[in-house]
């Protein structure tokens, strides 16, 4: 069982910001209330490979549901993903083993160690999306045989809903509809299973990646080495493989909306240092599409990252601004997330798409060695 | 202990129609229903006076919440009313003893009686709201202390949500949004209490009240009497009072929209026979203000009931249709529904409207004898 401290987070949320590709939360705020809670619960939070969870374990996942654009105006209180898991537990007549997060991308990866630093309870080292997704039903987790329902929902005022739902879709529609009533953000507990089916469903080590990835952009810079491609070396030895600079530019326009409870547009970027033309990229709270002169050169579940280019910090959605200076990063995810199961729910058709999904590998023209 | 019999419901929902002030939804739809559903469990159900309610049992409100122009094209399965029912009870931890009508007016006075028939329940002769009303906190119950929440909403493939809120107009708010992503038509149960406490916070006798307002009007049009001054005969003899004809006339236009999970609109109306000008009736699911020449004639919670000038059959919201020949008539409600706390729930301010409430009687220039 690791351990991870106060000192750890600041790695982590950055990673996390990387690889909610844009989504997931302002990961800054997600730092603030999971610091908060650590430092109240004496400075650390138990991490658990996916590997040591008991078979017979009861692991709930749980987190934040809503606009990102939503978080940043609409800061949480803190107490709330815990009373998310607790009126789960209650529904279920049985306390939680252990917390996994639901999402590896911005607050998502912060919250449960909030709950784990509250409750005491380890958290798992692992996700159902090995990256951020908009919707709560694009989860290996439910890709692979669980159900997302019986879900808990909370806000800020101690209201709860309880959702029964026949499909995870359901689940996700109503559920949204519950958060934009509560004002666009809500904690949520759901996906509970036991440790053996954990194993089974979760992408491992997605924690312990994005304090790498986060570190690894942290220390490139201090050492003064270009950390695109320091992040880019560091990326086959993960279970993500290939990175590649998809663009470099000017953001030129940026439209974005909160609309059906999600932030919704796209941002043009204006090629710069020898980047000729603009790309387009399309996002639904995360990054879904990258066009370059109309041609597709990333797509969903690949990642598509944008990060700033002096500093190399991921920017996420709700920041994007005319005339930030930006590197766009594109990573392809592995196979796990490529199976036609996979992408029938988080590939381009599950957000109503029409491009089929091409390996950002294939896109590029790159040829395995 | 009454019974009621499969030809009782004719009357009870003809009644339970004029006192849905115009919404409450359909009542023909709610009458096969409990018709059907009482055939098959052998013609009758109990109907439970409110005084012979034990201080200890646990009686719960159940019924349909949503717009009635999305009940005529989305008709329930039957089963709904019961699952809501059940879905509260496991959440309660203990069975229901008896169901109460949350309103006395459409297919809320006839669902509960579906529930009876499905599962043996006794019904009780009483509501929460002496009429129908849009919105779920406009209740007796609400005004009087009993808390909405915890709340059980399904839809007709089982999916299901159990609410607890801090108010009742949150448990509302989210309760709407639900239902409008379940389609705009479900079943809710809610308002759980003792019959101690349903004995100080029910309106007594609705359920009897309905048949007997919807005696009246079969037995005078049979017997080719004035049904409308049948009725104001009668309504002296109830918990209501004073009954005026407000208008006649010929309906010269219907705005009718579905929005917000409501039917919302006007309709108004060209006199004849005598009647000068044009009335309009704003509605909310009911009707809330009769204005004649720009003057309030009678004002929610006051009842504004639109009937069929020839045949004297109450006409539902989502049923007015251009041309219809209709009578409008006031009906003034009892005290209970006119103290300051309940006119602040259920009042013209509940609705934001901007006229205060002044009695029918105040209006018409009624001066008691």
């Amino acid at each position: 069982m690791a351990v991870l401290t106060i000192a750890d987070l600041d790695d982590l949320a950055r990673g996390a910001a990387f690889l909610g590709t844009g989504g997931g939360g302002d990961p800054y705020i997600g730092r603030l209330m999971a610091q908060e809670a650590m430092r109240e619960a004496g400075g650390t939070v138990e991490l658990m490979d996916l590997s040591a969870v008991p078979d017979d374990a009861l692991v709930i996942a749980a987190g934040n549901m809503g606009a990102p654009t939503v978080l940043i105006e609409k800061i949480p209180g803190g107490d709330e993903p815990v009373q998310a898991l607790r009126r789960l537990e209650a529904h279920l007549g049985r306390p939680a083993d252990a917390v996994i997060p639901f999402e590896a991308g911005g607050v998502n990866s912060t919250l449960p160690l909030l709950i784990g630093a509250k409750t005491g309870l380890p958290v798992v080292d692992a996700d159902g999306m090995g990256r951020a997704f908009p919707e709560l039903q694009m989860e290996t987790f439910g890709v692979y045989g669980v159900p997302a329902p019986p879900l808990a929902i909370v806000n800020e005022f101690g209201d709860s809903v309880v959702i029964e739902a026949h499909s995870d879709r359901m689940a996700e529609w109503i559920a949204r509809g519950v958060t934009i009533r509560m004002g666009g953000q809500t904690s949520i507990a759901e996906y509970a299973m036991d440790g053996a089916t954990a194993k089974r469903v979760s992408i491992p080590g997605t924690m312990t990646l994005a304090q790498r990835i986060g570190r690894c952009l942290r220390e490139s810079r201090q050492r003064h080495i270009d950390p695109f491609a320091a992040l880019i070396d560091l990326l086959p030895h993960t279970h993500y493989g290939l990175g590649r600079v998809l663009f470099t530019g000017k953001i030129a326009d940026v439209l974005r909306e909160t609309r059906h409870g999600f932030a919704i547009g796209r941002a043009r970027i204006a090629g710069l240092d020898g980047w000729i033309g603009e790309m387009e990229i399309t996002f639904q709270n995360e990054n879904l599409v990258a066009r370059q002169g109309g041609q597709v050169r990333a797509i969903v579940p690949d990642l598509i990252c944008i990060l700033d280019s002096e500093t190399a910090e991921p920017i996420t959605t709700e920041w994007l601004r005319y005339g930030q200076r930006v590197t766009v990063l594109g990573v392809g995810v592995p196979e796990i997330m490529r199976t036609p199961e996979a992408l029938a729910v988080f590939g381009p058709q599950g957000f109503g798409l029409d491009e089929p999904f091409v390996p950002i590998e294939a896109l590029l023209d790159i040829v395995p060695c």
